[in-house]
């Protein structure tokens, strides 16, 4: 397999062409970003460990039947996936307050939801994502009733698996964001990445933090988090 | 009837006891306010214009089967009404893409949506009443289930006689905000006011806002426009 053209960079990560269609080669950058794009720094490592803890997620899931874009883990900081189209929705998984929901909505962080909330975000960084209804979905033809109704099935489903992955190794699963993409047939597919970058991860024991919340409000080396999720989860040092 | 003592003032209200337990007194106020409190104005009139129209409107809906907290106009910027326990969401209406939908989400102004969209807020004046999904009233305990599934009712049920009442007389609906109130037996009750205050209504010939964007935006003059609601719609000069 060989890396050609890049399509595509994003805040996180470049995409690249392979000579095989459909399948594309992603490289995971250093770059740290917060507040839409207002915080920003690099980290040397960051893209390392995203690309590990996403591949060995993916793979976990894959094993429990969740299927999703991720062929192959190539480097430390690359991995192969399958070409999908991105749904612009963002689908958001809330087992505990923290983060906007707190904030927008006057919830006291930490307070539990069972069942949890699944919310939607329009991918537009430009109107920095705002949170959309269904209702929204319809008019702006986002997805179909159909496609909706699997989003937030699939989100709920990645999430027990996820919320158990975790619990194992002493990690509060808080919330995570998803996104999704439709394959050459039509059919919605897992999609982007899990990580730090993209879960909020607290140890169950101390509520220390090991995710990107580190980075946005500066509470602590963002890289050592990382690691423990991914030491924690079994991934190599 | 006799008025005692002030409950509550709100930015265009105030509302007083009766003598009568159950029975509440509702002065409308010539104070206009936009953008969360943000921009202020007196308007000599509007308290008139908006009690008068509100009156109208709401007497034309129990007439077509929709019951509401309205008595009865006492004078022009006064009216007894039925107390609630008002329910803290504001249900939106949108029948043609307006304001926040367009600033909010980049849909172009004056898309018409059919069916239109029903929008839920959480009626917080130190959040800025923000926008709220089903899951949201669910974990917040603002309504029950089958609350919520009766505020979308209720408020799609008063679009369609709105529609046809100011069609009639030359105007668009544009998109509206209703509040409700449980009663003392648990019913939902249609509550507030339904003025230009609460609606966005344009001439269907000239696209003229009639509503509170002629004061948000200074369009024109906010009585002008609201004379011409209320003198369209049949109500006294």
């Amino acid at each position: 397999m060989q890396k050609g053209a890049c399509l595509y960079e994003g805040k996180a990560k470049r995409i690249y062409k392979t000579e095989t269609p459909g399948v594309l080669w992603v490289e995971y950058k250093d770059d740290a970003t917060a507040f839409n794009g207002e915080k920003k720094d690099v980290l040397t490592g960051k893209g390392r460990l995203n690309n590990e803890i996403s591949s060995l997620i993916f793979t976990q899931l894959k094993q429990e039947g969740i299927d999703s874009h991720f062929i192959e883990r190539l480097s430390s900081n690359e991995q192969l996936i399958k070409e999908v189209e991105i749904v612009p929705i963002e689908v958001v998984v809330r087992n505990v307050a923290a983060g906007s929901l707190v904030k927008r909505l006057g919830i006291e962080r930490a307070t539990a939801f069972n069942p949890p909330i699944v919310e939607f975000y329009y991918k537009d960084d430009a109107l920095g994502d705002p949170i959309i209804t269904d209702e929204h979905v319809r008019v702006m033809n986002l997805a179909s009733k159909e496609e909706v109704d699997q989003l937030k099935d699939m989100a709920l489903q990645v999430n027990e698996h996820l919320k158990q992955m975790f619990k194992k190794v002493g990690i509060q699963l808080v919330d995570f964001k998803l996104e999704f993409g439709r394959d050459q047939t039509g059919a919605i597919l897992l999609a982007d990445e899990i990580s730090p970058d993209t879960c909020r991860l607290w140890d169950e024991e101390t509520g220390e933090s090991f995710d990107k919340d580190l980075f946005r409000f500066q509470l602590g080396n963002l890289q050592d988090g990382y690691e423990t999720i991914l030491t924690r989860l079994g991934g190599l040092k």
